[in-house]
């Protein structure tokens, strides 16, 4: 069955995020308190609390639905959601020092809707506070002393390590014509999966949970990552630019090789033909930045009569399914379940 | 009394870094192999095992101080040396990381006589490849899965921190007229003296060394480290190009403020005030690239009137002394510590 938002689910989803943020925030930002001036300065302005000038912001922190699953690992455990908060916060610290340094590997100029590390403090910076983002990770996990953080600590850094692989082929990729759709879901499985896995079974683990249990609630959360992924690939093309705050064709427009996109080229029939042909006359065409909106609406058109729309947004749908399917084999208290569920369904119907 | 470097100790010391190599370079290359391509190639280019082209090379692999360091660490804790290889491999891993993100950001071309990565393989790759050292130190030693390991990698997570902090002051260093002597050596204790400390006590953790005798370890390397930086320091600027493989005066074409500099403008007096004035004058010439020999040779000179040569020589005796003192506090067998000395004294004689 599809899910459906309903008034009440959104308001348990909200509460749920909140709680991730309301807890996680301020031992964030006391690990962030620890860097070395300016790495401080430089990882506030990431993170959206202070703007390029060093005023106090509100920032936009993004959905947060890391912390949310981190806290909610650890009520599986049977444990209070607060024996997640390092997980959350050494979840979010990886999360943070993979975005400062694949933007600047390529080359993205904007993030949530501010000028990215690199270009307002420029590239060592931004290679030196995610290098220091990605150490304080491993601090804060091992600095708890026990034998289930060091396990905490080695399946975070199992997930930074595929983040890193997903990186390396997403890079290799943009220098490709064709990448096959199974390339694509590693890719994302790597980047976007494992973390989401590990956020998932991080709480988890921290309140004592056996390998088994951990590993089905990775599973749980790595396909949630993939269905993620495919909204996020949906959003990119067809998004309202006014609730993701990208342009119109955000996706086109940089050309991404995303999940709508191979699985066009791959459907084979005129309209998939069509396209190929198309793309692969965009890729050495010199004007390609001056395109019109109207250039851009056919290409999406194209995909999305060669069925890579449809097939997408049944991929998200897949993905949901095996995801909440794998929660049926973890005991665990029955509202902390339905937790899970209700983000499920939330990340699969989101519209930014 | 000054260490002298004697036919036998030379011998002794050789077999150390022998040992350290031998043991250590299998088990460093079989984690290499895990890297996904293209990330293991670039990794390999960069330990110098294949040239650009991707055939095989003898590459120098460095002195190899730190990986002798931590399988005698092993056997300071009554272990047997082999103990210490997986904390050798996760230090030489830490150390590689940061010489990968530090030839980027600090726009390095060469090292170890040859092109940096991000000169060969792009900025993209040095960032990625690095990223992927970092988590695989970690990684080699989590997978031993024991107590041990997490307070390993605690130590090695501390010692991180460091070097990023030492790399964050390096920077800014280079922005500013004036460092103390105080800045100099907080900023070359922290990229040098940390990572060393941990060198010298991480076989010690793995073998199951209580705290306080890791801590006291970690003295001894850490002065080790200052010791071997004051060296590098003499080295940058009067050491031989034929042994050192870099150009004569190499420190002061890079205005490096190392330690001779920095002591010599402390000094006060004339030599001193003219070094102050002369080097200001430089930092605003736009004709420093095309300076004589004779030019660099005339500022050396200055610094050595003005007692920076010898202030330096001195203090790497000093934090020598420290280093060797620091053992003294330490029950292990007597071989043993005689081979962290004779180590300690190898790094102060040194002509590379």
């Amino acid at each position: 069955m599809p899910p459906a938002e309903t008034a009440a689910d959104a308001v348990a989803v909200s509460a749920l995020l909140e709680r991730g943020r309301t807890l996680a925030t301020p031992v964030l930002r006391e690990a962030v308190d620890r860097l070395a001036p300016p790495m401080d300065t430089v990882a506030a302005y990431h993170f959206g609390w202070i703007d390029a000038e060093g005023r106090p912001a509100d920032g936009d922190g993004g959905k947060a639905v890391r912390p949310a699953l981190a806290l909610l690992s650890a009520q599986a455990a049977g444990r209070a959601p607060e024996v997640g908060v390092p997980g959350a916060v050494a979840v979010e610290l990886v999360h943070n020092f993979s975005l400062l340094h694949d933007d600047l590997m390529d080359g993205d100029e904007q993030r949530r809707h501010r000028d990215t590390v690199w270009k307002v403090h420029g590239p060592a910076q931004a290679i030196l506070v995610g290098d220091a983002l990605f150490a304080l990770a491993n601090e804060i996990l091992l600095e708890l002393g026990t034998v289930e953080a060091g396990r905490a600590t080695r399946r975070l850094t199992r997930a930074t390590r595929a983040l890193i692989d997903g990186q390396a082929q997403d890079i290799s990729y943009e220098h490709r014509d064709r990448v096959s759709v199974e390339e694509c879901l590693e890719m994302e499985g790597n980047k976007t999966g494992a973390l989401l896995a590990c956020a998932s079974s991080i709480g988890a683990v921290l309140g004592g949970a056996d390998d088994a249990t951990a590993d089905t609630l990775e599973k749980y959360g790595y396909h949630l990552g993939l269905a993620f992924q495919a909204v996020d690939d949906l959003l990119g093309i067809w998004g309202d630019p006014e609730a993701t705050g990208k342009q119109t064709w955000s996706d086109l427009r940089q050309r991404k090789k995303s999940l709508p996109v191979v699985a066009a080229l791959a459907a084979g029939g005129p309209a998939s033909e069509r396209l190929g042909e198309m793309l692969a006359e965009d890729a050495k065409s010199s004007d390609f930045e001056n395109f019109s909106e109207e250039e851009f609406a056919a290409r999406a058109a194209l995909i999305e009569e060669a069925g890579g729309r449809e097939w997408t947004t049944q991929e998200a749908r897949r993905q949901h399914t095996i995801a909440v399917q794998a929660l049926e084999s973890v005991r665990m208290p029955q509202e902390v379940r339905a937790r899970f569920t209700a983000l499920a369904d939330f990340v699969v119907v989101r519209k930014r």
